[in-house]
């Protein structure tokens, strides 16, 4: 495929092809594209299922006429830059870099749902994943693919490293309040619940259903890999380095996560009088960051993954507490759509100048 | 039943009555009770069930023998006094004075597992429960039934208030941190997540199972009733005025609580040394609490709620974060056991004098 | 509005009205209809909720637009019938016809989700339902919304009975078989299982978390009332009185119907050979009856519910069995898509003309 | 250790050792013998945890004081047969001979929870198994362990081969009403549904959460390896080759087997008094099969797997259906208790002499 402007780019018919399209969120990435009115899903790959169909992998495509002929093949970079306009990668951590170089050089769009271009940051990088970055120039490229915050970089961008799924759940909630200054930087505790899907297809005993059904525990206390990113774009938001706390746990559910946010506002609030007036800021924060989104939901009642899950929602609802003085925000996401595949197809439409709610409602 | 000492209270055989059987905590201790090779079981009530046997009830228990000829029968203070040596109280909030104080001029010990005599201060439970103590004075007589913190009182105590399962599971992680000077008590976050069982066996949309499975959700934010007890005790331990922060949240599990406490270390650490001195400090305070306990485990490993859900233990785990200052500890347990019945036998087996593990292990 | 006749009726754009939408299968329904391409909702009604927006009821539709303005009612037929071309019934047992009545009277089409106008013999509802049928007369006029066995009838039809969820994944793996003479019509089995939702939304201990979770029984023995609708449509089927064995079970899942079906096919065989013959002709029949449909799947593999969950497909596997002489027929399917709503939209889609799959795949 | 007689054997406090204690069966037998009175674990082998504490292994155990100090060894049948008096194998299919031959000479009595010895005919485990068997001579000695029906013979056995799961739930049953000619031996279907333990502590993607969760589905159609036991039993106990149908569905519960069984009553019934007499033969059958048993119960209602998990006790109740002429009988037991391991200790108990309750109430 030649090398051509963005304009152009968004002017023509797109096709889509998925790297390592066998996990969940692969799954997913799948489902939605094959129903997408404008985007034409015209390759996938998979090692180990090269050679199948999207229906004998997925037997719940089947009713789609195109999971029929469709068929995993090996993956294979400078094939799949002539194939397709705009290229997934749903692959493991650290492979990414691997696939993207050729196909940025070929001209794809690439938009990567693994955690190796969203640091901006080569040392960062390092402290967190414990080795050197294999492509560093293009993490000064890269555009990190929370449409609600980078929408503008994202329509030109080439290659987006689209967001964790805890990632997402923490930073939609406390960008607005970081940027307004409503919050205080320090301080920050994210409590965070996950779907065993997060865990990936692995046949791993962690993850059998009698491991994890009747079972909740934390893990990767207390530094997941994920804050890095978390960290990285809070500190881009208060201007100022932010350290803060993480804490995931396993719930048996098969997809949403639910983080709960303890928050200090900056401004101490000593009767219901001040406490109404700061709701009132935290409302009107809320209301201008998200009120015209159309994938973040801004609740009275505290969220429930139920009501988000199989969307690409992100459900916000808070509380002020005048015993302690914190502010309290809960959201809920389904991890796999607003947390990994819809995100990506959110970034997708905006790259290719479509309605950015194609495919997603 | 003529009153007696304490002494010779402890010399007998005891009798045991439950009153309010029919619930989930009541199905917890009536196993406990049948099991028991020191207490027998002599009379159950339930005002639904009455006239049923234990087995028709509960068909888990059919096959002890005594499940087929222990029938539920109306709750009656006057008679059951006369019945009965212990009695159990498995009531909804609010009702519990009103068999308590019969049963206590009568000379019965009563261990009440709801959260009306587990105050003090009758007027937090005022600003907590919104009306008035039905009767102040036995607030003063009850004793707080945790017997890893009041084994001395619990011996001689006439009125045991068996703690909640949210409290037992902050309570056990925080009190001996506290009273060793080694957190502030200030700031103290307590994170927790529930099974549905907690709710208790009522008839209501919220806990059907569509609504429960495949769902997670905070509640109660940011001033669940608990929080009295929680605070009343830590302030206690601390010797100044506690407040703190808790978030309960409804996880698909039947049984089991998982809590993550947010700590901060009185003394700050910068550096590695420093750190392990201070983790060296924390393992010796619990150490000295917990060692000898039965029922609190300490772990290496974070805490699965799946390794004690059936048991009275509570696993306590804990991690310091080199970069926020701060100590995450993590607790488990099974509601409805250390949570409830589990922990009200253990009382039971104190204040009657026989070994602190009978009928638990 | 006025009476028209069928062809006129299938010109328009059609508004579309649901009594009884609070349920699980209610629910299901509006979200088919709010994502539906030629159908326009204007009317939900529901006695508990009248007067609250459909965002408020089902929080997991607030992001579509109409979510916000669509309000429910209280239930007036009257009223609805000038609204409304198409009107949905999803009310329990024994209150359709209130409704029915009136709304055909003015011309509209009903579509009834109920078992009221499922069966041709008020005997037999007499049998099953232990009351005289409150409006024989609708009986004879009602047609069996199976689109597969009657879409000739339906795209003329006024009433619409959509089929029972353990009916559909009975009556489409069997009719077939049946009709061609495969199978014989005594000593049919059928085996299912069953997910939470089909008991509907309703306050009772029996379908608590707790009493779901962790727990598998039968229930309905040996009398199941959908019996009569599934033994009257194999008796058309197979041109005699058709008598059959019907287990339903409930299973820990949200979604789903599974079922295994015994049937003792017509020609016994006795060698490797005659099997190979029958299997082929087991084929051709399916294939026959559903190489085209849409929302049918003939599976190699035996089906499962997590595959159909969602959609509007019944997956159906099957084998023969040369050691007993029997056929096992398996099929799978969302209790409330193609068991419930979702059959019921393939159903207006017919009979308004629109292409049979709009707003279902 | 030396041979002795079985009477002297039993006068002795026995020793136990569990070859392969770290599956889901292993981990229950391991539970049930450490709150035994009467046995005392010495060794527990696993080839993958060789020098690990129990405690380490189960954290669940942890509280039991011999957790920390008994580890697990690699297994190795001469020095585990100077140890131990009695040895469980809990190993997958197909190794059991290899230990079961040296600790049969030496003396031990062997209790096996695989099914390689569990079958009389050595051409029957070849046809489902698809291999010679490796020790034919030892099926000849070998005890079938349902202490229900051979509990004579267990007290005098050195082979003890405990049935499978499947197998009990449809044993118990059964065999009682083909004994009593109640039944026809032809025509028998059993249908199935498992827990996903029933599948062992295997690290593959079909067990996996988020595989099973929200899934129900049937597997081992039509000829699981299972039948072949089940009908070796049926067919002593019928006197004549029973062939049946047997259907497995993987449902997601952690533990339970829920088994309905359609079965042809001898003696057709024409009218309810033919049926009511007929119903009180099976209970009079029934009652004396397992009236005085501990671990059957007759129940009036249909099971449920929630009431039986965790104990030893398979549950049956029964229907007679006059529409169809049918027996329906439905069982509920614990796949990992009744249909394992505490089958396993209920037939350790009878061959060492001991209360066949002990350590199972």
């Amino acid at each position: 495929m030649a090398v051509e402007t963005v304009a152009e780019f968004k002017m023509k018919t797109k096709k889509i092809a998925i790297i390592g399209a066998s996990g969940y969120s692969g799954e997913v990435l799948v489902q939605l594209l094959l129903n997408h009115p404008q985007a034409e899903l015209v390759a996938v790959t998979s090692r180990q299922n090269a050679g199948q169909t999207l229906a004998q992998v997925f037997p719940k495509f089947a009713s789609h006429p195109k999971s029929r002929t469709l068929r995993f093949s090996e993956p294979n970079a400078e094939l799949l830059a002539k194939q397709a306009d705009v290229v997934f990668l749903a692959l493991p951590h650290g492979v990414a870099a691997e696939y993207a170089v050729p196909l940025l050089n070929a001209g794809c769009v690439v938009i990567d749902l693994s955690a190796d271009f969203r640091l901006k940051s080569a040392e960062i990088y390092k402290d967190f994943y414990a080795h050197d970055h294999p492509a560093p120039d293009l993490l000064k490229k890269s555009v990190y693919g929370l449409p609600e915050i980078y929408r503008d970089e994202i329509k030109q961008a080439l290659l987006i490293a689209s967001p964790g799924c805890y990632p997402t759940s923490i930073l939609l909630p406390t960008i607005p309040l970081l940027k307004a200054g409503i919050i205080k930087p320090t301080g920050i505790i994210a409590d965070s619940l996950s779907g065993v899907s997060g865990a990936g297809r692995k046949a791993e005993i962690d993850y059998l259903f009698c491991e994890c059904n009747e079972s909740v525990r934390p893990y990767g206390v207390p530094k997941h890999r994920h804050l890095s990113e978390i960290e990285e774009q809070l500190s881009f938001a208060a201007g100022i380095k932010v350290v803060m706390q993480f804490t995931p746990h396993l719930i048996p559910v098969n997809r949403g996560i639910l983080t709960t946010l303890y928050l200090t506002p900056e401004k101490h609030f000593t009767n219901e009088t001040e406490m109404r007036a700061l709701n009132e800021k935290i409302l009107e924060c809320y209301a201008e960051a998200y009120a015209r989104e159309p994938f973040v939901q801004l609740k009275a009642q505290p969220p429930d993954t139920k009501n988000v899950v199989g969307t690409n929602v992100c459900e916000i609802a808070w509380r002020l507490d005048s015993r302690t003085g914190r502010l309290i925000v809960m959201s809920a996401e389904d991890n796999l759509v607003k947390g990994a595949s819809g995100q990506a197809v959110q970034s997708m439409n905006i790259v290719c100048g479509w309605p950015e709610t194609a495919g997603l409602m």
